[in-house]
Formats: C-alpha cells, sequence, structure tokens
C-alpha cells in the first residue's frame, strides 16, 4: 500500500477529498476485494468498534452493503431507520448526534433526504461520519465503488471517457462521480434531456450533450442512472416511451458503441426503459461487479476511518 | 454419524430427498440438539459465512428460530423482509437472487406465499437456498422438525401411525410431512372437513377420513394444523364453532386415543378452537419440544448446506 | 468488588431490591463504565448466551442501549417488536413466554405498556427478565443510571436531596428512583402541578411540593422528566405555556439553586418546555452522562443475571 497517511475522520463527498485520497481508498479496497470471495469472509479489522446505521430514508441495497461490511470487519452494528425512530422524532439532528456520542459509536453512517445532513452531523460529532446519500448532493461510496470498478475492468481512470446517462439533476451519484472522475483525470460526459440536466453543470469540466449517440460513441463507460418513475408527473420529461426512444442503452445504440465499452447502473435496474434486457444480461454490463466491488470500498472505507479514531491513536502511540 | 455424504446445495423441499438424505439431516440434528443446552450457546461451525434471511411473508417463529440458529452457528446474519424492502419493489425476484449472489451471500432462507419461489431462486442463485415456507406448497425444515420430535419421543418413524388433523388443504406444513413420513415408512392418516381435504391426495400414500374418532382412535402421533380463522369467510367450514365440534383435540376424544399418543402442533395455537388448554398443557402435548427441536434441525440443514458451498470444497481439497 | 453475592433470576423493579443489592449493582457498573471507553469496546462474559429484546412499546433509545450494552458483553441478540410481531398477535403472553423459554433464551429484556407484565413473565419463565418500563410501573435501568450518575457526579447518595420536577403521576423513571433513592437514603423531593402528583405518595417518604422554588432551592440533583405534549389535551394541565411558566428550570431559576446542582433528564428532552436550551447545553446538565452510563449499568445487571442461570451453576460447580 502507498506511504500516503489516511487523516481524514469522515467520508462527505468527493468534492472535499484530493486525488491521492481517493486513490487511497482505491488501494485500500484491493486489498478488501477477495475477502468476500473467501470460505472465511471475516476479518477482525473493526472487532469491538461500533457502527451505527442511521437511514432516515428508505434503502436496503446500500442499507445491507455497509451492514455486510461493517459484519465482515467484526463490528458491532445498530440499526436505526428514521420513519420509524422515536430517537428522531421530536428530536433535533444535533441532539440524535449527542446521544450517539454519549453511547460511544465510533462510526455513523448517514442516509438522509436533505443535502448536507451528514455535514451537520461531523460537525457535533467526535465519530466518524460516512455519507451514504445525503439529497441531491451526494453518494460517495457509491461514487467510489463505480469508480473501483471501472479500475477493475479498465486498469486505469486517466484519460478514460465515461458517459453518464439519464436523469443528471437528481443524480448524487452523479455528482460525487464527477466529482472523483474529473479529478482522477477522467474525461466525463452527461447526457439526457434539457430539463434533467442541472444549469451551469459545464462548470463542473463535464462534456453536456442532450445526444445519446454522442455521449456513447467514443464512451470507454456508460454509467446509466436510474429513471424515477415518479418524475413523469412532474412533467421533467414527456413520458417513460419518449424517454426510452431517446434514451435507452439497447443493441442497436451499442452498435454505435466501443467494442470494449463498458456498462454500469447503480441498480436497481428498470428493464425496458432506461436499459433493455437483453443488455443488462449482455457482454458489456457488469451492474453485479458494482454490488461486489460495493462490499469491498465500504469496508475500505470503515477500514480507514476507524484507523483516525482519537482512541485508537492513544493506543497506537 | 453414518458414512452418508451430503451433496445438495438446496432444501427446497421433502418431495425431492431421499430416505437416506432425511435420515442424514435428523441424525446430524442430533449432535446440535444439546448446544442450546450449554452454557455457552455457540459452536464456531459457519464463522465467516453469511446468511441472509428473505422472508417475503411477515413470520415471527420461524425467522427467530432461524436466525437463533445462524447466530449458534456463528454466521453473519442479514435480515431481509419482503413488505418493507425496495430490494424487491420493482424488480424481479431474478434480479433480487443476482444482487444477493453478488453480495457473497453463502446461504439463503426464503419464505415466499408464491409456491416454487424457492426453487426459482435456487436455479439463479450459486447460493444454497433453504425454503423456509412456500405458498401451499412446502415447509420442509417444520416437517423435519416434526419428524426430529417423533424420533425423540417415540424412537422411530418406521411403521408409526401419524394422523394429520385440520385444514390439509391448505397446509405446506402437513405437505411437507407426508412426503417425508410415506419416504421414512410411517403410516399417515389425515382427517378433516371435506372441503378442507385436497382431491386425490390419497394418491400421496395416505389415509384419509373425515372422521376424527377414526384419525384418534389408533395414532402414535396426533399433529394438529393450526385453524387460519379467516378461511371462514371463505366458506371452507361453516363456523369455528362447528369445526371445534367435529374436530377439536380435548380430554374426551382423547379418551379413545393410546395411552402414549403425542400431541404436536406447529404453532401459535388457537385454544379452544383446534385444541383446548388442557391438553396444550396436559402430558400429551409436545408442542414446545417442538420448538426447541426446530433450532437443531434449522442448524443441522445450515451446516449440511454450508458444507457443500464450492469455496469449502476447495479449501478442504 | 464486595463479597456480596448476587442470587435474583430477574430485576423487576427497584422496589423489591434490597439496598445492598443496589449497591451491588450500582458498584459491578462501575467495573463496566470504562469499557466503552476503550478501543476494542467488548468483553467476552456473555459469549453464547441468547439475550431476546421484547419491545412491545415502541422505544429507540432504551432498545438501543440494551441492544449494545448485550453486543459489547458478545452475547447473540434477538430482536422482537410488539407491533408487528405474529407471535404475539393472538398468542397469551403466557405463550409469547413459553416459545421464548424453548428457545433455550437467557435473559429477556421486556418493554410493556401494561404495569405487571415483565412480572408475569418472570413468573412463567426459567430465563431472567428485565424490565425495560412496563406501564406507570417502574423503569428500574433507568433509575439505577440516574443513581449510578448521582455517584460519580457527587460521590455518594446518602443524604443527598434529589428533586424530581414535571409529571410524576406518569413517570414510571420517577416511581422506580424514589423505590431505590429513598432504600439508598437520599432526600427525594417531587415537584410538579397538583393534577401530576399522584395521592398518597408522601406515603413513599418523599417530600411534595408544588412550588418549583422549594424544590429547587436546596437540591443537590434536579431530575427532570418529560412532558408528553398529549396529556395536554386530557387536561392534566392547562396549557404547555402556563406550565413552562411555572415549572421550567431556566436560567432565571436556577439563581436560587445550588452553585454545584447537577440536572438529570432521562431524554428525550423537549427544549424550551420543561428545560431552557441553555440550561441543556450548560454546565449543570449531565443528561448525556446518562446516557454513557446507562450502558454501563445495563451491562452491570446483564451481567449479574447471566450469573445465576441454573446452567452456569452447574458448571461452576
Amino acid at each position: 500500500m502507498s506511504a500516503f497517511q489516511w487523516t481524514r475522520k469522515n467520508l462527505l463527498g468527493l468534492r472535499q477529498l484530493e486525488r491521492v485520497e481517493i486513490e487511497h481508498i482505491l488501494e485500500t479496497a484491493k486489498s478488501f476485494r477477495d475477502i468476500s470471495l473467501r470460505s472465511v469472509k471475516k476479518v477482525p479489522a473493526l472487532r469491538g468498534k461500533t457502527v451505527a446505521n442511521l437511514f432516515f430514508e428508505p434503502s436496503t441495497r446500500t442499507r445491507i452493503s455497509f451492514e455486510l461490511a461493517e459484519k465482515r470487519l467484526s463490528a458491532d452494528t445498530i440499526q436505526i431507520s428514521g420513519s420509524t425512530s422515536s430517537m428522531v422524532k421530536g428530536e433535533t439532528l444535533k441532539d440524535t448526534c449527542r446521544n450517539i456520542e454519549a453511547l460511544k459509536v465510533d462510526i455513523v453512517v448517514i442516509r438522509h433526504s436533505s443535502s448536507g445532513a451528514p455535514h451537520r452531523m461531523a460537525r457535533h460529532l467526535n465519530a466518524s461520519v460516512i455519507n451514504a446519500g445525503d439529497g441531491l448532493n451526494e453518494h460517495p461510496t457509491q461514487a467510489l465503488l463505480d469508480m473501483f470498478t471501472m479500475m477493475e475492468k479498465k486498469g486505469r481512470i486517466e484519460g478514460l471517457r465515461v458517459s453518464f446517462i439519464g436523469d443528471i439533476l437528481h443524480s448524487r451519484v452523479a455528482r460525487s462521480n464527477i466529482w472523483g472522475l474529473t479529478k482522477l483525470g477522467a474525461k466525463v460526459t452527461v447526457c439526457g434531456p434539457r430539463t434533467l440536466i442541472p444549469a451551469e453543470i459545464e462548470e463542473l469540466g463535464v462534456r453536456v450533450t442532450t445526444r445519446l449517440e454522442e455521449a456513447v460513441e467514443d464512451a470507454d463507460v456508460l454509467n446509466l442512472l436510474r429513471i424515477q418513475l415518479e418524475r413523469q408527473n412532474q412533467a421533467f420529461f414527456p413520458s417513460i416511451r419518449e424517454y426510452a426512444t431517446a434514451y435507452q442503452i439497447n443493441t442497436a445504440i451499442l452498435k454505435k458503441a466501443r467494442p470494449d465499452v463498458v456498462i454500469m447502473h447503480p441498480g436497481p435496474v428498470n428493464r425496458g426503459i432506461e436499459i433493455t434486457s437483453d443488455v443488462v444480461e449482455g457482454p458489456y454490463a457488469v451492474i453485479l461487479d458494482q454490488v461486489t466491488y460495493g462490499l469491498a470500498v465500504r469496508m475500505a472505507v470503515l477500514f480507514l476511518l476507524s484507523g483516525t479514531l482519537p482512541e485508537t491513536e492513544k493506543e497506537d502511540a
């Protein structure tokens, strides 16, 4: 592993991270990648640490991925779901934080519908905070696992042409990816209907197009975003059918893609809308690898943050 | 333990199993029976394995029994309940399977309202699948724990006269028991109102009667089925009261039973309907032993399936 | 640790305990206090024991505190929430108990809206029972953690002047504290609107006042109770505003308090109602220490009860 020493207490977003920090997470994830392939899928790295998973927004995939990552690191875990939680009801986020602190939790994983909630928690907590998705802002571990997948499949990020296709406007996944990928020297394109592309996104250093062909033809990686069907009623696009006609990834459009293109999707997939079933099943898709690598990336992040806890530092000294 | 070597990846039902396989599970369960009686109720057999419990149908008893069995085997466990799961919503069972596979889960325990769902999962998964109840089809671990209880209380299955009383039509417990018991040489009777007995059930090699007395008088084991009170409105039987008059197990009918009869029930018991409270509390009932033995049987099944995982085989080689 | 030997199977309330027993729990908690401050927050004391958390009443704080205490003692835990539990639905508490017993659970932690429910469970169970709050009756671990906090902050209970302020009538926290504190020689005052003070409470050996000033001026400890806002509609007090005017702890009233007064609250705090925000944040409040010490006290109780299990005794013999 590199000589770089991780020092941050929190993982709030890729916007704040230096290139070398992102690279260090990806490199650390490599050493965790194979643990989940072993017969005994468990290491004692976080034994005796406590991780609290605070999911104020419902989630199954991300929650389970974190929970498994924590358990395979031998941490003790507690699950708090915001909707059913009386800890949360009628209590400020600050008071919730303090109670968690008083329970001597080491790491808090938080998903929240409000952008910036993890950042507010991090200011109030000595414990480490991992952003598991905040509003329309960031979803850094998803972007890190996307980048880890690109490293595994393409061997590099530098110079890679990555196109995001779909609802860029409402996608914290796209936003985190853009921060991370541009820092590591990838060339990012975003593509979708004009109504679903944020104004001034070019300022982040990405190319914008509304033509799918343009996004596909020279891309090394196509990263599709999930179309949220309820957006239709909000008039962001005329109909699912029209959206699919213009932006669906299917066999026809892939004829224009590079022969070694890699197709990614954060899941769950709307088969027949943003991607056809045969492409999901086909040779270009690496959607399930993303799920597998997500465990490695989350184990790496949990491991790195646990190493910066004050108590550990004292012990190490 | 016998020289027999377990090779199946899944436990989907007793219909598919050979007699020697059922006997091997029951024998393996014997060695797990006493672990839950120890002061330290834990063995490292599944340390570093991951078991996902997918309960698409609500359940407390079966879920907790599996969860405890898994924890006493030192497995890491994750709980996914279908009703609240976004993993499941808008996603095919096949996609759910693939995601679980990508998380490198070793064993999936699934309960589903649709008959055959575990079988479909098993076809898509390299992981082992345990059927924890599928629609009206099978509930193999319940039947195995019933058979284990008979072995413990009667010393044998061969030649044992076992009567099932109640709603045979809607009972996956009865169905699994019939497959298992007839393979091991028991003589099975099913008894209930004609509307609650499936057509052509005789073809499975069981005796059918609508007269409770006939089912009771020479039985070694009475295995009662829970009457689901909502069936009443579906006109399967005229009223709870009439049902109880004809089919309730109480002190009066037990006068016609063998003095060493054993009374079983999968729980939860409707006291005063299919069985009276004094019989539940009386000397013939072994209902709580069934719960205890359920842990041993589930530990045995989890243990046997974990031994057939490809990774383990490689390691053992 | 003292030569005293703990022999009780259950912790149902402080009413039943001898002074020496309460002191023994508090002393045992001291040895658990620092475990949650370590880098590795885990001891193997309850390895291989099973603890079932039965929360028939919703709760996040108490549930998480128990769950973490159990995990840091290395116990296996199962969570059953009453509202969603089919184990519980249509089943008597007695039958639920028996099923838990049959699963060979060592300790049951129960919260129930009905006073006496833990006592009924304890009569039916060989397993140990811990009352985590029953109706309007007792909440013994909360009182023990309050007393532990007083010991830590004041060095003694004997002779300490402790005032409870707020809704005494509906407070199981106050009730448990009164039993415990008076046994250990503290001088207890209860203060609130007449409608919120139980009749004949003086018989428990406490001073009663409706004047906040009287409760505050010579107190070593102020223990505030949470005002449940829905009581307003039940006409226990005219309005939140009037309540706050008469009974709120704020900077003004604290001018009349002792300079070393300690302010406690079981949480969650209604800022601006029973206490102002600046007092919560101020130097007198020890509300978060209570949360931290709660873990130590619950670990101590779990540890002491686990030592009295029949199986352990046999092994020790």
